[in-house]
């Protein structure tokens, strides 16, 4: 095995030239086997195996340094600087991560997993490289995807002033919706990429001057859209920013991309090396369904078929309930930002094709873009995932919370995501959404409720959000169904008798299960315990709340987000200087990032399963007892 | 006066043309006498008077919409829509709004203020109109500097798949940095809007393989960057996208551009209008200072020269530190977002020219861009202003405080920032930044002490942002200059005496001043009162709170921010989680948008200047004393 020698960076410079194509076979098959076990990003890293390769031949890590866009197409990176060992573990807690990390590796220059931040950081470490005298190179790894990010455009047009040299390999699987990028048609390199390009680059101008009717042509040109200037995309797109374009080249041919590497080099200006390549490349099945293979789980490397089945989710039950929705309403629009079957809306799209709307990895515009819908008279949802929504921040401020327009956030994968990890995990959205005036959040405790809320929504005229975990539905509590209503909480058990020794826990969404569970353990041994289901995070249910506080000697919220500006702590502070009774103890993620694992492994950690909360709160009452 | 005529929408319409620029002479005029006493954004408003004209002659207002980007350019749309007497008490509290406003007019489709959003909004509202059966017009007006915001480029991309009319009119007044819009040559645009436009577009292919040697052409032009290229751009730019570019139309010709504008609403798609503008246009000392003229304050319309002196304010002091410190220290660089000027930073600009970076209107690319300098080796300081940082809250985590950089966040117009209102308030910094792991956040309470914090911010390694408000600087409490400790706040002033009856202020940045002057009167009237700066808001300095809570009746928090998970709430809940004795008073902004007016007058209605604060505290003592 070729790949026994490659134990740590620069050792695949020892494998002769007329290997790399049994080396790169033997990632693949490496790959697979690994992913297969543990679930994973395979098919973009599977497209990308020559490439890494020519990318380590032609550069010297860590002292150069690559910076991999989004990252989950780092698994041949990982391989080639020491880390094959780490594939038994990968993505789970402990283990190593599934994208970049630099905790990890010096060979991981930025930890990662956001979309289109790539540029804007090469661009930075090009500037301190220059300014501090050092030597190294800089290269950005990004995908026709991530360009349609804004801000990979805001990073492009400052990198057209660059004076020295960074490379900017455009990884174009054509998995992009954006035909700006996508529809470059796949010529190879040619002289464009040849030594003696840079010096052609001049005489054209004159050449078609001199040529008879050259002027009239000009004056043609001029006034009109010429289909030969599909020749020209993308490398005017990129030629006007004031970057230089080389390329396309073939992604699986590791020699023709080293000599447009090397060509790269030589240029003291940012350079766009278009390379093409195929997502899920060398797995017949990854490449016949480089979607479903994009993140996958756990699967039979023979067939390619999931294994471990996988039940009903939140994001099935939201994308089912819109579709009920959207026959009789016919206002009902879905926006969401390259995750349309992640969120659920495989089938909304394709039956209601019009009111249907994936704008590419593009948090910012999608709000605004649905708050001009809902400004027309729709009714707009947004479906996001929570950790990427923390892009549209200010949108979900300016565009919609200020104008109170009716649109509906579908916040997905709130709380912990699991194996993704630290750049994925939905901690934020609780706490970043409590400090926007106007907007009301919800957490539904079961699929039913996610359905209620969502329903719920059709008629409210405001800006709203739902926020639900990744995974499958609690179908727990289903006989606790009472109606909602607005800014009101649900209890599920009240304590029997008097106030001392008594604790009510107050849990938000995927805590109520944990809660419940807690409960009856709590009850069973003769505490006495109330469980509320908090539903409306903001605003919250004060009146219920209140009563809990006089009634209670101990008040516990439950949520799974972060703690600081958290739901827990809105409660507290309210109570504090409502001067109310009760002590109250905050259950929610401490003020931390988290890593990457299981997700019920990560919520016993964290003390927010149904054992942690038990925990917490007879340990208080015993405390109080004795 | 044609002026006496324009008292509601489409009034302009009786106008005859031979007197559109006696009508665009007054518009002027006008504008300049009443900004003259008001301030207001006047540079961008007299390039676009022309331009205005022309749209409310082509468009039928309040049933079309027109969105105006920003929003700074929207003085004459106001003229024109009954509200010339508004300006009167533009930007004053109870009056007018600087920018469009639902609230003030039906012609006003969004309430603006943030940059690159309103393709987004007009592209929602297109297909809400297709979608519901209506038909009104939608028209986006963009000025270049926005284009530089991936925002807007995220919605162009989305733009070229409509298949109805959406108009883009791009105001060049050649004030970006963008060198890709910025450079176009100013052609008029002759045969490009010419009826025959449309027919002609196809054709040319084919002439150009018709030619001699036109396939060796076709050979060279693939392989080479061609000079006549710039013709194309940047109709180009966006026709690759899939839209149609008409123009460039000369912004101050009324007939060309209705006759292009015709053009363009007889296309089933989305249609950029090129218009030349210039920016100040018709006011002498604008045209010649539009940078000046771009947000100005009273100032005498003869000369132009402002009036009223300038004090030094936070921004000048933050400018001269970071000159300071980078004569000696090699590493400091800064970045801005289009705001070189207004954070202080002309100076430093000139004088460290390869050290500064104006990324443009885009702050998330700003914020990456300097967590890869700082990756690099450098020491950087991101200066912008707070309404607009909300733009880059994922970078900050993502590629900031996930990765520990000492990236160093200057947030100036922390708090309330007067006259541009309820977009651009500074309110909720506090409370998203107080939501990120790992982020260390100061708010000096005078320039002093905000020159020690940027000083202190020169060797710390992690991420950091000191917050300080628009405006002059606080020159008291200067003998208070105890040397900035990590974490740990200030004592001005301690109350003598037991617990009953006392109470303590922590106050944060600029709320020291006003706690400061009520302490004064509090304590000439026999109250006890301990004032505490509290310097570090997260963390906050739990060791002096604990001992504040145990030894007072009342602790109060005063801070100009939003309370919802601000600085005040984090206090509360902690000391509720920690059972500490003192009753806690939250003085913040309430949870709400906040409007326009006089700093010193919102701050007073809000209760957090001194008088509100005196009111407050004695309030407490005396019904307890009661």
């Amino acid at each position: 095995m070729l790949l026994d020698h490659i134990n740590k960076p620069n050792d695949i410079k020892n494998i002769k030239p007329g290997e790399y194509g049994k080396l790169a076979a033997e990632i693949r098959e490496f790959m697979v086997e690994k992913v297969s076990h543990t679930g994973g990003h395979l098919a973009s890293s599977l497209g990308t195996v020559e490439l890494t390769m020519a990318l380590h031949l032609a550069f010297d890590l860590p002292k150069d340094k690559i910076i991999w866009d989004v990252g989950h197409q780092s698994y041949t990176h990982k391989i080639l600087t020491g880390r094959k060992d780490g594939f038994d573990s990968l993505r789970q807690l402990g283990g190593m991560s599934g994208f970049p990390n630099r905790d990890e590796s010096e060979c991981d220059v930025f930890t990662s997993g956001h979309s289109s931040t790539s540029i804007s950081t090469a661009l930075g470490l090009c500037e301190a490289r220059d300014l501090s005298g050092a030597d190294y190179r800089v290269v950005a790894v990004i995908g026709d995807g991530a360009l349609t990010g804004g801000m990979a455009y805001e990073a492009l047009n400052n990198a057209g002033r660059l004076r020295s040299n960074l490379i900017i390999v455009l990884n174009d699987n054509n998995m992009s919706i954006s035909e700006n990028i996508g529809f470059v048609s796949r010529m190879t390199s040619g002289i464009r990429t040849a030594p003696g390009y840079i010096g052609l680059k001049e005489g054209v101008g004159s050449v078609l001057e001199k040529l008879p009717g050259g002027d009239a042509l000009m004056q043609r040109l001029r006034s009109t859209k010429s289909s030969f200037k599909q020749l020209f995309i993308p490398r005017m797109m990129f030629e006007d920013m004031g970057l230089t374009y080389l390329g396309p080249v073939d992604g699986s041919d590791i020699k023709d991309m080293l000599r447009v590497i090397n060509d790269a080099k030589r240029m003291n200006s940012a350079v766009v090396i278009h390379v093409m390549t195929k997502k899920g490349k060398g797995y017949e099945p990854a490449e016949k369904n480089p979607e479903h293979f994009h993140g996958v789980g756990r699967f039979d490397v023979d067939t390619g078929m999931s294994l471990g089945s996988k039940g009903p989710d939140y994001s099935r039950v939201a994308g089912a309930m819109l579709c009920r929705m959207a026959e009789n309403d016919p206002s009902i629009v879905c926006i969401t930002a390259a995750m349309t079957d992640g969120v659920g809306l495989k089938n909304f799209s394709g039956r209601f094709r019009d009111r249907f709307f994936d704008v590419g990895i593009a948090e910012q515009h999608a709000v605004t873009f649905a708050a001009g819908l809902a400004e027309g008279g729709m009714k707009p949802y947004v479906c996001i995932y929570s950790s990427f929504l923390q892009r549209a921040y200010d949108q979900i401020i300016h565009d919609v919370c200020i104008q109170r327009l009716p649109v509906t956030f579908l916040i997905d994968r709130a709380g912990i995501v699991g194996s993704d990890g630290i750049t994925h995990q939905g901690l934020f959205d609780i706490a970043y959404l409590g400090t926007i005036p106007g907007i009301t959040v919800i957490a539904p405790k079961n699929g039913a409720e996610l359905a209620s809320a969502i329903r719920f929504s059709e008629h409210f005229d405001g800006p709203l959000a739902i926020r639900y975990p990744r995974g499958g539905i609690y179908r727990g509590l289903e006989d606790h169904k009472a109606p909602l209503r607005y800014g009101k909480a649900e209890i599920i058990s009240e304590k029997e008798g008097d106030t001392a020794d008594s604790a009510a826990i107050i849990a938000a969404g995927a805590m109520v299960r944990e809660a419940a569970d807690a409960c009856e353990r709590l009850t069973a041994e003769g505490y006495r315990v109330t469980l509320v289901n908090a539903r409306f995070l903001k605003p919250f249910d004060e009146e219920l709340f209140r009563k809990l506080c006089n009634e209670h000697e101990f008040v516990f919220t439950a949520e799974e987000g972060a703690v600081e500006g958290g739901f827990g702590q809105r409660v507290a502070a309210w109570a504090k200087e409502q001067e109310l009774p009760a002590q109250i103890r905050i259950l929610a993620l401490p003020d931390a990032y988290l890593e990457h694992g299981d997700q019920a492994l990560l919520r016993r950690k964290a003390g927010l399963d149904a054992d942690g909360i038990y925990g917490a709160v007879s340990e208080a009452l015993t405390d109080r007892e004795g």
